[in-house]
Order: C-alpha cells, then structure tokens, then sequence
C-alpha cells in the first residue's frame, strides 16, 4: 500500500473541500446568521491545517494501484463527512454528531435521508451547506479535483474508476483531465439553466438555488416542510420532473451531443431502456392513483413527479406517495433498486446493470435448453465481455446481501416491516425518503444509533457503488503479504 | 423435439399416479367415505385412459435432450397437479376447480400453502390424498419411475436432472436406476421410523401416517388448523423439529453412511453450513422471543422447531410467529429464502447456492482490489467450476426477478405489502405459511385468481428449480428451426 499518495489525495480532498465551505460561510455573512460562523469556521480550519501539510509534501513514489484507489476514495467521503458535519453540530441546530454525520452523509451521498423533524427552522446558511453537499456529492469530489489539478498521471484512473458510477468505465477515461472538466462544465451549465427556469416560475432565488442544487446532484433535501408540494405550482413540478430525468442520463451522451455525434448519443441502449421505463411507470401509477385525484391531467403530473424523482434517486415529493395504493408503493421500491443510468449524478443498481442482468439471464434459460449454444451479450451495439457480465451478477449478488443483511440489523428498531425494507432500499440507492415511517412525510430521526450507522454506510456504500467501502473495511486489504 | 418420447414419458407418469391415487381411494373404503369415492374413481380412470395408450406406444427414437427432460418434468407436473386436484373438485369439498389445483400444486411441490380455512372438516380420504401428495412430490414423481422402470438408457439423465434440487447433480446420476432406488429406500425407511417416533409419543395412526407424509416430503400441510400446535407436546414437536432437519439434508450424505464412507459424508460443506445456520437461527430467535415464554425452554422449543420448519420449508407450526418481534420474523423470511440442501426434499434457494454465492462475492471483492489476483471456489473439497458459479449467480439474479415480478402482481390484490412479500417467498421457496394474511393463522383463499395462478406459478418454480416451467413455456423452445 501506497500509504504516502493515499494521505497526499486526501489531503488535496480536504483541501478543496474547505475552500468549497466559504460559499456556505458567504450565505451565512449575507444573512447576517451570526450563530453559525463558528460553525463554519472551526471546520475550515481543521480542514486546512490537516489538508495543507498533506498536500504539499508529494510523495516520490506516485504510482497508485486499484487497492489503492478504492481505499482512498472511502477515506476521502468518510473524513470529508466527518467534518462536514461540524457546521450542524457545532451551531447546536443538530445537537446530536451523530444526526449531524447522518445529515451530512446524505447530503454527499446525494440521498436526501434526513433526520430534522422540522427542516424550515433552519438558517439559509445550513440549507444551503446541506443542499450544497448533495451538488459537490453528485459528480463527486474527486472528479472535481481531476479538473483542476494541474498534471495526472495514468495511475490517477483508479481514483475516476472508483468514484464515478456505472459498469463499465466510457471511453472519456483516456483523457481524463480534459474529460472531467468537459463532464463539470455540462453540469455546471445544466445546473445554471435549471435555475433560471426555477426564478422565471416565481420560485423565490434562495430556493432556486439550492433546489437546483439537490435536483443536479438528484439528491432531494427540500428546503420545506412537505418538500416541492409547498409550492404548489404544476409549471415547477414539470420543471423538476424533466431536470431531474436529464441527470439521471449518461454525462457522455451530453458529450457525445456537445460533438454533434447525434447518432451515437440516441444509439444508447440505457438511454432507452431507461425512457421506457419512465413512460411505463408513469402511465401505470397515473392509471392505479386516478382514483384519488380530480382528473387525469392531475395524476399524471403526480405520477410524472414522482416516477422521475424515483428513478433518478432524487427523493423530491409532491404528494404523499405513502398513501398511495400498494401497486404503486411497489413500484416506486422497484423504482429505487432500478435507479439511473450509469455516469449520471444518480444512484441505484443502473439501468445498464439491470439491461446486462436481464439479458445474462436470458441466455442463461437458452443454454439450458441447448446446453451448447453459446450466446453474447450485447449492449449499444458493444459485447459486454465474460468478465463484465460476471462482475454485474456479482454486484447484484453483494447488493442484495447488503441489503438484506441492513434489513435484519434495522429489524431489532422498533419499525415494521415496510419501513425497514424501505428504508434500507431508499438508503442503499441514494432516494431519500420510504414508505411508512421513512416516508415523504416521515424522518430518520427515530431510529436507533445502530441503525442510523448501518443506514449512513448504506448510502456510502450506494453511492461508492459497493467496493470502495467494502475494500476499505476488510481485513484482507490491510493485511500485510 | 422429440415429442412422441415426451409423450411417452408423460404416460408413464399419468399412469403411475393412477396407481398412487389407488391409496387414497383405499382409505375412503376403510373410513366409508362414500361421497368421495367418484372423486378418485374418475381421475383414477381418466390417468390410465390416458397414460395408458401413451405408455405402450413406445417411440423409436428414445432420444431425448435437456430441452425434451426440462419441458417433460414441466408438463409432467402440471397435468399430474390438474388431474390430481380432481377429487377434492369433483368431491366439492373444495367448490373451486382452481383452489384445488391450488392446493394440489401446493401439495405436490411441497409447498403446503392452503385455501382451507378449516382443514378439520375434510374426511380422511382428502387429507391423506393432500398430505400423500407431499410425500410423492417430495422425491419426485419421475424418480420414482427411475426407480421403477426396468431398463433406462442415459438420454434420461435429462430427467434426474431437470427434477432433483441443488446446483451439483452427484456422482449418483452415473448408476440412475441404482441410486433413484437407493434413494427412495432411504426416503421410505425415514418415513417409516418417523411413523413409528410420532406413534409412540401417543399421537394417532393417522395423523402419525399424514404427519410423517408431510414431514419427509417438507411440505407441511397439518390436518389441524392450528397445525402441530394442536399436540401441545414437547416430543412431538422435537422429534418433527429432528425429522423435518433429516429431511433437509442431501440424501447422498445417507447413501455414503451406508457405505460406511463417515469421513466423506461428514466432510460436506454444505452440511455443515447448513447446520450451522440452524444453530445460529435457534439461538438467536429463542433469546429474540424469551420474553414471550415463561422460560428459556419454551422459547428454545417453539424457537427450534419453527427454525427447523421454515429452513427446511416444511412450514409446519407451533406457534403464530406472525406475532413473534420483528428480527425473529425477518429472520423467518431470510431462512425461507435460505432453504435447504441440495439433493433433498425441501426447497428454497438452497444451501450449497448460498455458500458459492458468498464464495463468488468475496472472490470479487479480492479481483477488484487486486485486479491480477486469480481465485477459485472450493466446496467441499472440490473446486467449483466457472460455468457453475455462473449458473449460480444466474439463478440467483433469475430468482430474484421472478420474485419481484411476483410481487409487482400482487399488489394488485387487497393486501398489505408484507402479506404479498411473504406470500411470494413462502409460496416461491415452498414454505407454505408467510406473514400477515398469509400467516400460520391465515390462509390463500382471500386473494384473487390472477394472484392464485401467480402463486401456483411461483411453487411450481421454486420445486422443479426455475428452468423447467420457464422452458416450457418460452418461445424460443417451440420455434421451429
């Protein structure tokens, strides 16, 4: 183990992340919510006296491997989380550290779980930093710092690897720099365009702001009490339903587009796998919650919201989708497992590993009626090779093992059922919000310690896409050879 | 296809059965039980109309492949599960032809899933038609004719092979018609000790007859409605916990006791696994349920009883457990899953998958930290091929997508969400009783019929392992070349 480059990378991570902490500091300054600049201020500090002296001392030996990657990229989200947490607790408006990593976690993770029973007693400042976390957490910190370190060299693509979601690694890898400032300016710009629409709807700037945020990161903390529901604007929810199903596409096929290779970008199997999905949803929940709204046009924009806030992982409200009929319910948890495509801001399984899953199974049932046909599997016109197909059942299998295992710790809680399953899958794909008391309407202020730890490792597991936080806590990564 | 062989072996198995029923019909005479004596004359006359002309008619061309062994076991099943709900139908002690076919799939598969809401007012004849069932769906119907038969060629491998549970077919498969005869020898005489242990524990002839039938089969269905619970005694409910943990075992390991092969028997992974598990379960659930019982003993007995009932998916109970704390019922539903070992009678995902697909996650995670490293999986001191650990992780991911479509449908009924997940998973893996509606107390006759031919679906699959009903009834496998 490369112990020198993994302290160095974190140190750049603590670094930048400091200088990313002035702009809630900012917000605080212009709202003149004097009780939280200390708040701000500790953590600043404590990053740059810790992030300085590791970042200047380069070690000679730069040359990381994959281990090397995973482990530091669950370092980085850990320690970064840590102290992004100080702000809530040290301001005393989390009182507990634990609810304030909790928070803080979900904010990075892009979940949007959170653990305040009433979110509009919140200064700007906290809502900005919490719904900031989401954005920085979206493309992620360390795709951040591959845009503006000056030089990288090969071994840095395990750091991209690791941290950017999806099966297979795009072709934009080859150039790295380049690709990851290509990937933050087409965020960047998605981010600003969102905004304005948001202000031309009459939604208040500070909102539209952070909203956008949350919706870029497909992260979902609301800023109100019952979430995007409070502004009751069918023009916003349509909005957000489109934004948020544009964040939940492939970064490359922006890219693709930005070099006018249409052809290419419409030629993506998960691209239309995953609208299809989307159609079908919405039609078949608009259809099952008819009966509770006045016309159609009413359930389709309810259905239309919240399909897109689910698939996308995003976790936005509209309606208490919690007192919606069991079929719907149902869908909306399948919706959590399917999540987005690979290469977006947004979490879940992906629809390409489910695309893979679906055809390796496939031809699972044709050789066993033939045992010696041998069939490939082919996505976007390229064969997912063995070792890919493998490695997508494999991610399947862990993730279900994770979830399960998360299921029966959270059931010594006091919850039922549902709530359990729910929180758990809403956790572990990055949504936000479950069914019944982690529901729309609902917290995670209620469950135990253990829970609350078991549910923040699920998020980092979620977003991290599994291996990086399973490396980094087993004991064969440490050992010595 | 080589349809006149399929024909010729679905005669057999038709005219087998007529036999079979013959015993049902015998104790309708014993007990005088005239108003069912038409309900198993005709089904009788119409297996051997039927079976008979299709049997004698040997086809020339006795060949067959995997396609031909998987679709004959499905059809098989099917038509024997069609013809064998007659007498409960035709009796009217069961007015709705597809609730008898209900409760003769859930028979023959093992399953023990009912629609009766009160079981103690069937007659003799049905209730040990219905538990007889378990026995013969247990072993199965085609091994049985392996057993039988007098001259077998090595085309019907296919057949062994698409009915006997577990990822590895055995060493026995080389001497077919031995080792199905050893098999069912062992499988009787269990049986038959088990008669004996519940006779001598003052438990009546008949139930003793049904019970053991039910337990060697671990199908479960009682012949009281509040199933072994009715006894009320401590040596019953040890001596079933025993017999339904014998029954759960790999019947190979039997076969090497007789050989005197100890050393070979006992260094089976899965067993000790499976093992294992229980004793954890037992633990752990029995601390989980204390207070609930005026001591330790008690909690310890209904704890091991329901642990050995639900992992080997007998489905037997003792006690409500729908009403037992959360984690023991969560721990319920992961054992159900679990299930039991390879080779055996019971169902679930089995044992052996479990552990290779542990196996096959922890190799990932090693690849993925050292992308050079190159490990196998070892099971039981042999190593376990690619293309196996492949098929596992497929049946895993096949497993889970029929179980969530399941589900998907059945939120269309009126149910909660853990009646439906439970209905699924017991009915999936052959367990019988669920939570909720679904639960010990309960019973299947509340949902509707798309529900009921869903569940009947997922017994089928779950017995005859996924591919066999999922061969059948695909396109590609009657398409015409």
């Amino acid at each position: 183990m490369n112990f020198k480059m993994i302290f160095h990378i974190l140190g750049k991570v603590l670094y930048i992340t400091a200088i990313l902490m002035l702009l809630p500091l900012i917000v605080a300054f212009i709202y003149g919510e004097k009780d939280t600049y200390i708040g701000f201020v500790v953590p600043i500090l404590v990053l740059l006296s810790a992030g300085i002296p590791l970042e200047i001392f380069k070690p000679k030996n730069t040359l990381i491997f994959a281990k090397e990657g995973l482990t530091s990229v669950a370092l980085a989200w850990i320690v970064t989380s840590l102290i992004g947490a100080l702000p809530f607790y040290i301001s005393r408006y989390i009182p507990s550290f634990l609810d304030s990593v909790f928070e803080t976690v979900s904010g990075f993770t892009t979940t949007g779980a959170s653990i305040l029973t009433d979110v509009e007693m919140m200064p700007y400042s906290l809502l900005f930093w919490r719904s900031f976390t989401h954005w920085i957490g979206g493309m992620g910190v360390l795709v951040f710092i591959l845009a503006v370190i000056p030089k990288t060299d090969m071994s840095m693509m395990h750091l991209l690897r690791a941290e950017a979601p999806g099966p297979v690694i795009g072709k934009l890898v080859a150039k790295m720099r380049l690709s990851a400032r290509i990937l933050y300016g087409i965020y960047v710009l998605l981010t600003v365009i969102l905004i304005i629409f948001l202000v031309a709807g009459k939604m208040p700037f500070f909102d539209s702001v952070v909203t956008s945020f949350a919706t870029a990161g497909t992260g979902g903390f609301g800023i109100k009490n019952n979430s995007i529901a409070f502004y009751d604007s069918a023009y916003i929810d349509i909005v957000l339903s489109i934004f948020m199903i544009l964040f939940g596409v492939n970064f490359n096929i922006y890219y693709l587009m930005l070099l006018k290779n249409f052809k290419r970008a419409f030629k993506n199997d998960e691209l239309r796998w995953y609208l299809g999905i989307i159609i079908i949803s919405v039609v078949a929940v608009a259809i099952n919650i008819y009966s509770i709204y006045p016309n159609i046009m009413e359930s389709l924009r309810h259905s239309f919201f919240q399909v897109s806030s689910i698939i996308t992982t995003t976790g936005f409200s509209t309606a208490d989708f919690d007192q919606w009929p069991m079929f719907s319910k149902t869908a909306i948890l399948l919706l959590m497992v399917i999540g987005s495509s690979a290469g977006s801001t947004g979490g879940g399984m992906k629809v390409s590993r489910i695309v893979i899953l679906f055809k390796s199974v496939r031809n699972s049932i044709k050789s066993m009626a033939n045992p010696r046909s041998v069939s490939s599997i082919n996505l976007s016109g390229e064969i997912i090779d063995s070792k890919t197909e493998k490695g997508v059942l494999n991610y399947f299998a862990l993730y279900m093992l994770i979830a399960v295992t998360s299921v029966v710790i959270l059931s010594f809680d006091q919850y039922d059922g549902i709530t359990n399953i729910s929180a758990v899958l809403a956790c572990l794909n990055n949504v936000g919000p479950g069914l019944r008391a982690a529901g729309p309407l609902g917290n995670y202020s209620g469950f135990s310690s253990v829970s609350k730890i078991i549910l923040i490792l699920n998020m980092l597991i979620g977003r991290l896409e599994i291996y990086p936080v399973i490396v980094l806590f087993s004991p064969l990564t440490w050992k010595r050879r």
